[in-house]
């Protein structure tokens, strides 16, 4: 289709001036193109797309096609609409729509000649108050509110065709929807599957459906010699292979394919289905039902450990956020390079943040492929979503299309009703309609799939998203006193890389980096409370004024790659109490020059997410560490630790460690390890070494596994030589290794 | 309608032997009667009746009517059989059901001729396994659980006919259901009231409705020319009067009549309907959003302060149990005493325990009238209901019938899924299915009245139901450190009154009371955890070995009513933090010899509900006492408080304190107190005084209200006077007051 777009004030008027529009796209990035403005990533020129969140903007095309059969007919068809849309054709208004994430399909036959004006009207980006400018104004609709503006994006509201959209000819009896679903048995020896076929109308010919394993064979078939309006198909599979999620077994997927087949017994309409065969719960941690409760009692804290087929696993992941500002520029392509480094960085788990977009078709597909479990959060995000009427019916309308498109994937693994909104920023609570509704819509349309109301639950835990809080506590100190049974958000916070800065922030206002400046539109000054997220004050406070932006940039990066590690591994430790780590966050939407991702837009890992991926190795020597700063003649004091996460058991081995320090390497001791059960950690020893006194700014903490390189770690921590009153003579260790606490 | 019953063990034979039938009522009751055998309530008499839960129940009646004219149906109606139970018509099955709270009507029209022999088999009590014989044989049931035997019911578990069964001539176009509900305007300016009529075919005729005010005035009124099977009438009432819980104002009801009128202008049928205009809401404590939370950071605990009407109240009230074994026995005149008792002892809210049955209608009636809030459970309790499809359905099915017929009552609160079913004795989670499914209708059929999964939900209590902790402190001292969000279940045990005891417990085992006897079996030995119910060795460390019963129940009693005022007030002193104090329990299905109750079985109360009463007045004086038993010399030390819950601001005043000891009553000090702002209690001095020496056993504190007697309170506690080793000299008193703490 050939598609044009423009834009008025009043819905009534037409456009004065109409541009070539891609779609998908977005109708900002249609008219930037045409005025020719310069890229909207790079320092503040996004400024200039404020007004456009406040018009109409009129879709137009016209239609090209062959002339109909009577046995065919013609339709509009879009997988998305951003957000509040008609259709009209010639000047009728054919269709109205609330809501991007329902595919919407309208009938041209019985209107359209070919010539005809297709039209799409879309309203003014939803805002339920004019002011203040801030995500609030998402509160009555299920438009994603980061695009109103986050402590990592900017406030840039998308609107338009974002997903496929398309003139289709079909024959006048037609595939409406055709769906496989299972039932596993207890024991997992069985599936039985029923097949939903929905037909446009009933009609003379026949339905046939086969599954197929992954090497093509067709395991079973069935098929039907007259249709209705809704049919349905069954099957049984005998020891179906099971899917796995990365680092638990294989992500094996079969193939289901429905085919209808006219009277004349030709193939009219073909559907195919990846089907992985699970089960997914969410179980209580061991030992959580006998936790000590006194009386007066209250419950026991909600479940939040993930069993796959029957086996409990730890969900190493991340959180995930739009990786565009405008989703209508999201294809498989960019998913697929960031999806792959969250497989290779040993993630189970992404959890889809409820403040972004539901994704687009191929990014379930390629979660499927990639043993990436989803937890997939409807679209509200730290506001009250009032259960006013028309906000539940648009609610109501778009959840029940979310959940009809995904809950067949094997990926989606938990729906969740929004970020945060039982905290105080949010103030819904478990009586609120609109929490209500969704657990309704889930229960009735994908009652297999666990359902939580919002994230943290209670026992689950939210932040804290800096190295160091305000109280002076390093993450090295405040995880080892925390208990949660889920860390599904905590950042740690750095510069991107130099080379990385210099291509979207002015040269001139490179460095020193300074509020007011394109340093702060992209969120390294004033985004969130505090210093964040460059935290020039406290690298400061570790080193001292950089003398320049590469050392700047080094001197972050240092601090978060071992935050990051203690994190992870620190939650990991608290397995299984703890059940998940899930940093915030791992993408972004454009380029910022300072945050909590592990990966720059769009697609370049920082030196975080090879940190990361380090601390979510299946099996690893781990270390507790006290803090980051140390100075000549401290006690350093480790602790050791074994983290095994995999389905197998480990075998007996040793773990040696070393400190390495002005170039001076020194063994400590050598940890020989009894074997380990799967999915189980051992706490080792506690080294206890006097720190030498050298002339070094940094050292390390080396654990060698002989014979298993790929489960070494490397700690780097800062060290500050203090020249004493008195000479010293040669540095001294003291080595004295002792059990576990 | 003339019934008979008999049994048998296979449901393909004929009772041998047939015995009068009540209807409402009970085979064990009928069987027992016919036999002669004597009062199931007395001694051990109730474990004959043993194996009657596993045989197969055949109720008969002859059906006796007029001939039937053209335009007339026959219908046998009946509102609860108890539990899985087919009819049967000459033989033929014609219906069958499982579950005791949805309405059975069968229409017999096609069927029936005089003389006919409607048969209704009762199948056996429902047992998810064979044995043990304990609650958990309940759970793959809607039967409630505590039939099964609990620390306070004995097992017997009751079959039959237990709600009105009746043969109807009705017109063949008759109405089936007529609802009137309403949306209150957010202001509460106008009720906007929808009459939905069901009809049981479209016929010639027309539909009236009209809605009274108390005093019998038609306010509003609609009517439709012509109906169909579903009839919407609606209605606009400006300024409604609104209705209030005890305590709060007038509960205020409004009458709505529908009249179905055939053709010929007659009325043909008439529903009538109260209707009281409420909001209800569980909104978050005053501050409960602003607790200090750090990072890592989980949710707000969920809400449970009742706003009604935009007022915030606190819960004051009870658990409500059966009241009575065989639920066929509960008339309006076994609820009106009960019900009205707890509206004299100033209760708002009444728990319905999900261990027990869902009331007849008259119960909510009679809350409706009384201004008694309900709290109704779905009968789940202290098991794993496993969400097996044979369970949801039965579930689904019998939840609806509850929803549909109980929100019409404007006492109807608050939705629960049934108790302490989040705890380790119960092992379900926000995931069980059960819980999802009554979320999901409760949401479709009742979005208005708040649902909880359970209680406790997190940050609610329940506990413990001792007057001494096995770790030996008091709810004296327990109850100040506790921090509930409300306190839905928590009990001070104490015998029933002696007289009462010798009604049921045969003269020889009478006193000293043993276990092995009639005490044991009335739950006074070995009933819960430990020393339960009697506590015969708590009661001899406070007060040596009795001397005789009338001893030993006087020592009780007491500590059941100081512990009752203790743990009432200080829950009313945690306010606006904590929401609800609900003790264990209100009333008992049979006579306990001792326990938590405050009425003795039928409608006796027991000291303590005295007690209770007096906590619960709308403004009192109040003591927070530090322990029960004091010696000579010691430094007494009460707070004093004022507690007030009602509408209204309290003019200041003044609380007189003294004590009295050994016929010695002293003046300890006068508190002139500010005024208080409605529904706010007020902290007070403490006192701090030296306890006389004085040979006493016990001594009083009293709160004079001048001017107020209504509002003056008395503590009476143990005092132990120790001869000193050296001679002492007059009596000392000093008396010191305080600020508050």
């Amino acid at each position: 289709m050939n598609w044009t777009v423009g834009w008025c004030r009043d819905p009534a008027d037409v456009p004065s001036e109409f541009v070539p529009a891609r779609v998908p796209g977005a109708v900002q990035l249609d008219w930037a193109a045409a005025q020719g403005w310069p890229d909207y990533t790079v320092g503040d020129n996004f400024q200039a797309y404020g007004w456009m969140e406040d018009v109409h903007w009129l879709y137009r095309a016209p239609l090209d096609f062959p002339a109909l059969t009577a046995s065919q007919r013609l339709f509009f068809s879009c997988l998305g609409i951003d957000y509040r849309f008609e259709v009209r054709l010639d000047g009728q208004v054919i269709h109205t729509q609330e809501g991007m994430f329902a595919p919407s399909e309208v009938d041209l036959t019985p209107l359209a000649a070919p010539g005809a004006v297709l039209e799409v009207l879309v309203f003014p980006a939803p805002k339920s108050r004019p002011f203040p400018n801030d995500r609030a104004q998402a509160d009555q609709s299920c438009k994603p509110a980061v695009s109103y503006g986050w402590d990592w994006h900017p406030r840039l509201i998308p609107l338009g065709i974002w997903d496929e959209a398309k003139l289709e000819i079909r024959p006048a009896v037609h595939l409406q929807s055709a769906e496989t679903l299972y039932v596993l048995a207890e024991d997992y020896s069985a599936a039985e599957l029923t097949v939903s076929v929905c037909v446009s109308q009933p009609g003379r010919g026949s339905l046939h459906w086969r599954l197929l394993d992954p090497s093509g064979t067709v395991l079973c078939s069935a098929s039907a010699d007259t249709f209705s309006s809704v049919n349905t198909l069954t099957g049984h599979l005998g020891t179906p292979k099971l899917w796995w999620p990365n680092g638990q077994g294989d992500p094996t997927l079969y193939t289901s394919v429905v085919e209808l087949w006219n009277e004349a017994g030709e193939i009219a309409e073909t559907r195919e289905q990846k089907l992985g065969f699970r089960r997914i719960r969410l179980v209580m941690a061991p030992g959580a039902w006998e936790k000590p409760v006194p009386f007066p009692a209250t419950r026991s804290e909600p479940p939040i450990t993930l069993e796959i087929n029957g086996r409990q696993i730890f969900g190493k992941g991340s959180n995930w956020v739009n990786p565009e500002i405008f989703p209508g520029l999201i294809t498989e392509e960019t998913y697929r390079p960031l999806l792959t480094l969250a497989k290779e960085a040993h993630f189970n788990l992404l959890r889809v943040w409820g403040g972004g977009i539901v994704n687009k078709e191929s990014f379930f597909d390629l979660c499927d492929t990639l043993g990436l479990l989803v937890w997939q959060e409807f679209p509200l995000a730290c506001n009250d979503y009032e259960g006013t009427p028309a906000y539940l019916a648009t609610l109501d309308r778009e959840s029940r299309a979310i959940l009809t498109r995904l809950r067949r994937h094997a990926c989606l693994a938990l729906w969740c009703g929004g970020n945060e909104l039982f905290n105080s920023w949010s103030r819904m609570t478990d009586q609120s309609p609109a929490l209500r509704l969704l657990n309704r819509n889930c229960y009735d349309l994908d009652p297999q799939t666990p359902f939580l109301m919002t994230a943290p639950v209670m026992g689950m835990a939210h932040g804290n998203y800096l190295f160091r809080y305000a109280d002076g506590r390093e993450v090295f100190q405040v995880m080892p006193q925390a208990s949660a049974t889920a860390y599904t958000e905590f950042g740690c916070p750095g510069p991107s890389p130099a080379e990385y800065l210099k291509t979207f922030i002015p040269a001139d206002q490179l460095f020193p980096p300074r509020p007011g400046t394109a340093w702060e539109t992209h969120h390294a000054f004033n985004a969130w409370v505090g210093d964040t997220w460059l935290q020039l004050q406290m690298l400061e406070s570790y080193f001292g004024p950089a003398p320049d932006l590469e050392t700047l940039v080094a001197n972050g990066e240092w601090l978060q790659c071992e935050g990051y590690k203690c994190l992870f591994e620190e939650a990991r430790r608290q397995k299984p109490a703890c059940a998940m780590a899930l940093n915030w966050c791992y993408n972004e939407p454009w380029p910022s020059a300072a945050g909590n991702s592990l990966i720059s837009w769009p697609r370049a890992p920082k030196p975080a997410y090879a940190a990361v991926a380090a601390a979510c190795r299946p099996t690893l020597a781990s270390a507790r560490l006290p803090r980051f700063s140390w100075t000549d003649g401290e006690l350093f004091c480790p602790e050791l630790w074994l983290l095994h996460d995999g389905p197998d058991s480990l075998p007996a081995g040793c773990v040696e460690a070393t400190l390495r320090i002005g170039g001076q390497e020194t063994f400590l001791l050598a940890w020989n390890h009894p074997p380990l059960e799967p999915n189980t950690n051992l706490a080792g020893p506690i080294i206890r070494v006097r720190l030498p006194r050298v002339e070094a700014e940094e050292f390390t903490l080396h654990l060698r596994v002989p014979g298993a390189p790929e489960r070494e770690s490397v700690y780097r921590l800062q060290y500050r030589f203090k020249v004493s009153v008195k000479a010293i003579g040669a540095a001294q260790l003291n080595v004295s290794p002792t059990g576990p606490g």
